[in-house]
């Protein structure tokens, strides 16, 4: 069983995740914990050179292609060795985060960001796939006020007008793809008490049979 | 114009290369000469990870990702803007590498890899790719002697007959790969002196309207 959690920032996700991987050992079932990008020896590598690039040339094509060398790396050490020995694989963030930031985005083709991610991740997609569905100006709140609270520095500028009409095209990009997989993306409205949200993802990881 | 060069180890690409490149000049053109992989800033971090990558688990998926990481970065940063002031760009290797050494070498899809590439290069190919041809083992014992000379030590294993299988295949993918884009994509006969092989190389520049 392989679950991924995807959601714009501020949504939630680092909580629920944590949550939900306690909620499946409570069942007695071995969990990997893992995430993206930087999800192995060479993912961390190229994480580094990814945030070097906020300040550096790189391309915008090149930086996608950089992510799915972590995501196939990722895929073939880390989860599929997991899935194979009988684990619950849990991922924060994975194929659906580049195909909805840089396609719904950035405005480059989601179906080729799939077919680009489907070969980079050998075919393999998750069973189910949560996505913490939030307004933008709540879950950019929350996303400050954690910030402040583990101290990191903020431009308030990241938070302006231009930032916002992005994260909205992300949310709005999560919504259209979840239409497109209705299966597998399955929308969990974020607002509300952490306990409220989790006792609706808990209804669907016991629906995925969990 | 964007010319390629390609073949085997020690068909003499890099000859090859050096002599058009002064021969284009000589005609009072501007000419950049570049190379795959670490033609950009980016491309030689992307390149030390490469070459690292010989002792370490970087699986073949990453690996291919990471060489169109490397030729986007190329592409966009170096190639289009030479090519747009007017310049002939000279590459030792590009996407055709790639296609034949992972495609018709290691047993990927070639389309696939070609499609790929496309995505990689913005749909940008060259006018003239040259493949210099050489029959495997003379090629294999000139890369010996080029290696000796400049003093590098080689481990006799390296062209043992695996090597020499895999060779022998990547020959033999370059002669197909050319008969699939017979207006791109010319073979030219590599084995005499180099006079001789550049006298054939200069039939096809000027051919190509150079």
């Amino acid at each position: 069983m392989f679950i991924t959690f995807e959601g714009i920032e501020g949504s939630g996700k680092g909580t629920m995740l944590e949550r939900a991987v306690a909620w499946i050992e409570q069942r007695g079932k071995g969990v990997l914990c893992t995430r993206e990008p930087g999800g192995s020896e060479l993912g961390v590598r190229l994480r580094a050179i990814l945030l070097d690039s906020r300040n550096s040339d790189i391309t915008s094509r090149a930086e996608l292609f950089l992510y799915l060398a972590d995501r196939a790396q990722h895929v073939e050490q880390v989860i599929r060795p997991a899935l194979a020995s009988g684990k619950v694989v849990v991922s924060d963030r994975y194929a659906d985060s580049t195909i909805v930031y840089q396609g719904f985005g950035r405005g480059l083709d989601p179906q080729e960001l799939f077919k680009l991610n489907d070969v980079a991740v050998g075919g393999l997609w998750p069973e189910l796939t949560l996505v913490l569905d939030l307004d933008v100006e709540t879950g950019l709140e929350r996303a400050r006020s954690r910030n402040q609270q583990l101290g990191i520095e903020e431009k308030e500028g990241r938070f302006e007008a231009e930032s916002l009409a992005f994260h909205t095209k992300v949310r709005e990009g999560y919504r259209s793809w979840a239409k497109l997989h209705p299966g597998r993306v399955r929308i969990v409205d974020a607002s509300g008490t952490p306990d409220e949200v989790f006792a609706r993802v808990c209804v669907m990881l016991e629906e995925a049979g969990l």
